[in-house]
């Protein structure tokens, strides 16, 4: 028999071999495939859920006795999922989801050979409730909320399946299992458990490592036995989809130091090595999202995300998120915004090109023409309303440097304050995994050059891409997925950032470009030379 | 801490030692009490069902995290069934149920004392649909046949329950647990499992063993997630009322070899020990059940268990069951009938007192005036109209005579069969069990007198009235009640009878009184001594 992917995979297709029943042997229908499989899986306790029992007398009668079972691996046991014709075997599918608070990535993968066959990418619904989580707790605890909050999202879900099974042809049955990766509250929505203390002090969770739970008793339009398995979570603020960031970056596998950062409106850092992980959470701020700047945007075609300015003309090279194959042209009409990754590279430009300062104060000798002021407040004109995709000018004023500049001020002293922690210098750091949409497009050139991340060798920095979806995709084909889960969830200490003096100190010093202690930051080149604090020299504090 | 009945046994109340979250450990509310339990049951896997992760937050809140959790063991891991208030605890209950096809009996069990609170007997509703068996199996095979079959014995499982409930001032959500033996279609109706296949060769169960399975997934109204076991099956011919007649009898923790018999249609036939068991099944005739004879009844008040007749007078002593304390008496009216431990007793009588010969017939010159001739057919009348409760005389015919006969000639077989195959001489019989109703009346004596069973000391014999009630509560207060269950039902090997030339030579033999071979029954004493066939003389063959 050929090896395939799901040989050793904790959901996987089994063909016990059956004796007719006969006189001579008069053992039980849903006992003889017990037997069977049990046989086959080398395993002593294979379980039969009461739902299938009642069917299976029928099933097996159907084809004769010769089916092929898929099963899961349930801690100890196997649990049946179900039997379908074992003379002409189909296919059996699975599907990984991305459950992201505003946009949703369903893949649908063939188990067998362990390949994604489908994805598509959906708003989260719950947004007409509210954009924000908080919003969507208090909604959950008004009478019916939570219901309408997970149904929302659970009938976008199955319709979305609908399209997956229709276009790839699979039937819903032969969808076998699904993973989840997402945040505390989503996967509470999605579950339709209680967020109530998740946003109170002390911040409890109602599960950190729930179990496997079936489709049917979730409300998933696949097979209803499919075990579901959703990430678990180390607390409120640190999610299933950090587990996944942890378990697609393989950090875990390393003997080197890594560390693993996800930015959103918290920046999420672990880091860690096959022995050991901490991690911790703070707010970034939403800047690095993209989302307070007066021109910023979620990532999207037709968004800014890359910037070059020439520091002899001043000159100005924009780049924008290419429209996706196939769908109507945006790059055409001129950028409509930037993105987060955008904004790093803008403000590092024009940091290298002198444009602003080490505090990110514009430099109107450098800035010229494109400095105005509007209501009190500079702000740089970067794409002229004519060459813009909404016909007004795109802007950066100084309000939104000096966000950016506490976000990554922010980040900065979050991952000095972890590695002092763990005592860990950044110079042992072997691998610096960035996370999600805003990790797939930031340059870390740029990064650094604003004194966001370390200033380490570029080829240290990997991105990674939308880990959740790559964790939950992993798990799917996993070999004891759950287990691995859990042991990554266990090995995690939480380090609680306490917002004392030190780290306002460390803070404070990481509120200038690049740095204070510009002797961190030594790849760091600006226009002239200018502007440079002294190596060695302290401000603030 | 007191050791109470419930400290080792598989359904038990734990209150884990649980501290209120904090920031400093905002460990999940599941997963807290999870820990709590683990440390408590000193077990590795706890596991909480879905259903119930929904709604624990809010109850550990209402009781401030001081909650007595009620669990139990499901193969290596045990299960929430429950939490109630931990500062002032109650009592939780259980539930036995004997599920027979013409009577069920229910009782309430006080799990932490381990005693019986109340029990109640009731008729199965499914004799509206048929009396027999048979009849019930073919109805399920109609449209909505097997929905309506179940919903009749649950719903009148479930309003009985309500009666316990009521009677008794417990909760139904009090209820944690539920064990239910009954014979395999019996089951297989309580589940709602298709029982088509257990009639028709090869004669195949659904199932052999069913898992455990929650109240909720069956439609019983006492806690949804209460476990109820519902006995294992050898086959269709030996169900779970069987291994419960075993369970009860103790006689797998015995060394030596004891017989547990139970007779109904079928004569059910166990041997063995505590290293290995035998079983076989075979129809003994209904004339053992009382419902063959023309006078034959069920067990019940009013109805004929000894008969005592003077050998020299030919007088008849008449012994009724005697009605149930507090209900209308019916003993004043007469004898209404007879039941099949009756019967014996009479043929025994009958036998000794020579007024029947060793081939059954009826001897004129003994019988007397009691003798009448109907339709050509010889009956004795045993109890004139003017004395009986119905009005009419009652009579027993020569056919009845016969029928009891090619009966008891049959159970007899069956045992020398069953005890040739192991190789066992009844001489080394430590104990023979008979269970059910039938054997709470039947005397040992007329029994042997009649050649039914062997002639072993009166001592051996222990009578265990309705051991699949008994067994059920065994297995309700026992330790890991269906591992041991299983235990017993692997160790069967089951013995298809042959009706061969060999068995037929054993059943002619036997179809005398007491039988062909006289030596067999030393201790049987007949009028006169007459009408022995001398010992080593063989009939038939």
């Amino acid at each position: 028999m050929k090896k395939t992917a799901e040989d050793n995979a904790w959901i996987k297709r089994v063909i016990p071999e059956l004796a007719a029943p006969s006189l001579g042997d008069n053992t039980a229908d849903v006992d003889r495939l017990v037997k069977g499989l049990r046989q086959r899986l080398k395993a002593v306790d294979v379980r039969v859920d009461f739902s299938l029992v009642k069917r299976l007398s029928r099933d097996l009668r159907a084809h004769d006795y010769c089916v092929e079972g898929v099963v899961y691996r349930d801690g100890d046991c196997w649990r049946l999922i179900d039997v379908f014709d074992g003379k002409e075997p189909k296919g059996v599918y699975g599907l990984s989801l991305d459950l992201g608070s505003s946009t949703l990535v369903l893949r649908l993968v063939d188990l067998t050979r362990g390949e994604t066959l489908d994805e598509i990418s959906f708003n989260n619904p719950q947004i007409e409730i509210g954009s924000d989580i908080l919003t969507r707790i208090h909604f959950a605890g008004r009478e019916g909320g939570l219901i309408k909050l997970q149904a929302l999202v659970l009938d976008e879900i199955n319709h979305q399946i609908g399209n997956l099974v229709e276009e790839n042809s699979v039937t819903r049955k032969s969808i076998v299992g699904m993973t989840v990766a997402g945040n505390t509250t989503m996967t509470h929505l999605f579950l339709g458990l209680d967020p109530h203390w998740l946003c109170r002090e002390p911040y409890i969770p109602v599960v950190n490592r729930p179990d496997l739970v079936n489709a049917r008793e979730v409300g998933l339009g696949i097979n209803p036995e499919a075990p579901v398995l959703v990430f678990p979570n180390v607390g409120s603020y640190f999610g299933g989809d950090l587990i996944a960031g942890i378990l697609a970056s393989k950090m875990t596998e390393r003997e080197d130091v890594s560390f693993l950062v996800d930015v959103g409106t918290n920046a999420e850092v672990v880091i860690g090595n096959r022995d050991w992980l901490m991690a911790c959470a703070g707010a970034a701020g939403p800047a690095l999202e993209g989302g307070v700047a007066d021109m910023g945007m979620m990532a999207a075609p037709g968004v800014i995300d890359t910037v070059r300015i020439d520091p002899d003309t001043a000159a100005f090279t924009i780049g924008t998120i290419p429209a996706r194959e196939g769908s109507a042209a945006t790059e055409a009409r001129g950028p409509l915004g930037i993105c987060g990754s955008g904004l790093i590279d803008l403000v590092s430009q024009l940091f290298l090109a002198g444009m602003i300062d080490l505090m990110g104060k514009f430099v109107p000798d450098r800035c010229g023409e494109r400095l105005t002021e509007m209501d009190g407040i500079s702000h740089l004109n970067v794409v002229p309303a004519n060459a813009s995709g909404t016909g007004k000018p795109l802007t950066l004023s100084q309000i939104d440097i000096d966000g950016l500049i506490r976000s990554k001020a922010a980040m900065y002293t979050i991952l000095t304050t972890i590695s002092k922690t763990v005592n860990i210098a950044f110079d042992d750091i072997g691998r610096f995994f960035v996370a999600g949409t805003f990790g797939s497009y930031i340059n870390p050139r740029s990064a650094i050059n604003i004194g966001m991340i370390p200033d380490l060798p570029l080829s240290t920095y990997v991105s990674l891409g939308n880990t959740s979806l790559t964790g939950a995709t992993m798990a799917l084909l996993g070999v004891d997925a759950q287990k691995s889960l859990f042991h990554i969830r266990d090995q995690i200490t939480y380090l609680e950032l306490n917002v004392n003096q030190e780290f306002m100190n460390l803070f404070s010093a990481a509120k200038f470009l690049p740095h204070t202690d510009r002797s961190l930051f030594p790849s760091v080149k600006t226009w002239g030379g200018d502007g440079a604090v002294p190596a060695g020299e302290k401000i603030g504090g």
